[in-house]
């Protein structure tokens, strides 16, 4: 399975392409960093990380394609922007008909470290080590991209395994009410 | 002057079509509601906005595109749909090169109706009256998108005033010193 990580954001897009799957070596197809002017107008920095994401997408055809899933819990200003990147980045994707994964900071960490707590420092330790590079990608926008994207590949199975659970219990898009039950 | 309004929002997004100059008496040239499914996933309900609002500027042509501008004060749950569609509405005006504008709701509620803080009947009544529609358009997001386009034709001569002195105070885009300044 071929994951590409986005860690969005408008001053830098973090894009990271990893090939693995469970309980195998993963190992790293490209790494690097959309960027766009502070200067710019909002708009404009959009089309611009619209057109980097379509690149990349032509030029390593993932699978699937795996964003940071934006959180309440920043400040406010940030969250807009990172928002607005993510919304690029998800309509890029799904555009293409690629699956499409969100996964929250917390549960990145703890995939690559082990902790969901873990700082910027401890998650590119990780994935130099987990992709066996002789330095940790940066910035470290470029490593979350990365730790995304192994997130990704380790939670997919368990991911599957709910999709098809739910798909067996709801077959008709969670609008079905269970056997037996009565309209109301 | 041509302006397309969009409200945006996942659920509805309203989008409306204005013809107008100061002073002068405006003219709706369209009106409507994009509307995607709730139980859809966020990445495949931001492609059909996009393909929406592309259907519209494709139907009229608009020199403008004037956006609502997302609030920091909003529940942030609502506040993330509304920046993901806002940015897919950014996104399609800036790919053709129109020009964009921000409003915020109460400017918008100030250029209509004189009050920055009036309510939706209030902004339905006066744009019923200001474009002499038989009856309020609905629902309210179609509304507000006839509103926003109403407040940028209004508010457009200011806009450019302020930003042709911009231009000649700063005219490599604000980053020159003012004349008989001396580095620090």
């Amino acid at each position: 399975m071929r994951v590409m990580g986005v860690d969005p954001g408008l001053t830098r897009c973090g894009v990271g392409v990893v090939d693995g799957s469970t309980g195998r070596p993963l190992h790293m197809a490209a790494v690097g960093v959309l960027r766009t002017p502070a200067d710019e107008e909002t708009a404009r920095r959009l089309v611009l990380i619209e057109r980097g994401i379509e690149e990349w997408l032509d030029a390593h055809s993932p699978d699937v394609v795996a964003v940071e899933r934006v959180f309440s819990q920043h400040n406010i200003r940030t969250v807009m922007g990172t928002a607005q990147a993510s919304a690029v980045a998800m309509l890029c994707a799904a555009r293409r008909g690629l699956p499409l994964a969100l996964h929250t900071p917390s549960e990145v960490k703890a995939a690559v470290t082990g902790s969901g707590r873990a700082d910027k420092a401890q998650v590119g330790a990780m994935v130099t080590r987990l992709l066996r590079l002789r330095e940790a990608p940066r910035p470290a926008d470029a490593a979350d991209a990365l730790a995304l994207a192994i997130c990704h590949i380790w939670r997919a199975p368990a991911h599957d395994r709910l999709r098809r659970a739910r798909a067996v219990a709801h077959p008709e898009h969670g609008t079905t009410r269970p056997k037996g039950s009565t309209p109301s």
